[in-house]
């Protein structure tokens, strides 16, 4: 997988984090080499076919999903989760998935990215590739991109 | 989602079952109007895109995953999961999504399957679409077929 796509995955998570929550946020150093990653409390799996192909899957623990559902609600307190909280984190999913096509175009990338689904709970994911994990903190919690991608034509 | 597709889907993971595990399979009756879907232990995702986006989730217990690694490699007993095991789940999952392109594409529907992740651990699957879930029994075990698509034009 080339650098350039993997900045790319991770520009569109940080996009949606620093424009639409309108939170500051601080990649820290990736890791790579597992083939399987936790899924914390909360994961969006997004889906990627096209030129490449795989999952991208963001992990947050349930704190932050919390946070999140409550800055797109316009900042009120998320107690618990309920159908309207996992509706926003699909849509939270929406915005990354969208964010992730744009950003691996200007690299002459072109992906589809299937409608996201959020997994409740804590469990394990494993892939046949390797995981790259880029590890971000932000004001509004920590949040985990596990991307998992191949060439298509490899 | 037409009937046709969903009948392709499960006419797939059946396929699968009957011609590669040589095991019996009888479908019981589908259920739908769930937004959320048990994991059991190990759930196997495929991303599906094309003319029908969206997820296809294959869920078994730990005693059928064995099962199914244990036929897949012959015959033999598996006592615990390990890296060969969560391979042989993964490629259980790239069998069920090339039957499924091939299936699909009998009704006319012409769709991308990512390749498989596969999810281990007790957790719930959130979909903005509702599930229409196929339960299986075969003498390996129980497989459950979640199906959340949706035509790509809608």
């Amino acid at each position: 997988m080339k650098a350039a796509h993997i900045n790319a995955v991770c520009r569109a998570a940080r996009n949606i984090m620093v424009d639409h929550f309108k939170v500051d946020v601080e990649p820290d150093k990736p890791y790579t080499g597992k083939s399987a990653v936790p899924s914390n409390d909360v994961s969006v799996v997004l889906g990627v076919s096209g030129e490449l192909t795989g999952q991208i899957i963001c992990s947050v623990n349930n704190g932050t999903a919390k946070n999140i559902v409550g800055t797109m609600m316009g900042g009120m307190e998320v107690k618990e989760m309920d159908d309207m909280g996992w509706s926003a984190i699909q849509e939270f999913g929406n915005w990354v998935a969208g964010s992730t096509a744009t950003e691996l175009s200007k690299e002459s990338c072109i992906i589809d990215v299937t409608p996201p689904v959020v997994n409740e709970g804590s469990s394990r994911f494993h892939s046949s590739k390797t995981f790259i994990t880029v590890p971000m903190k932000s004001s509004i919690g920590s949040l985990d991109v596990h991307i998992s991608l191949e060439s298509a034509t490899s």
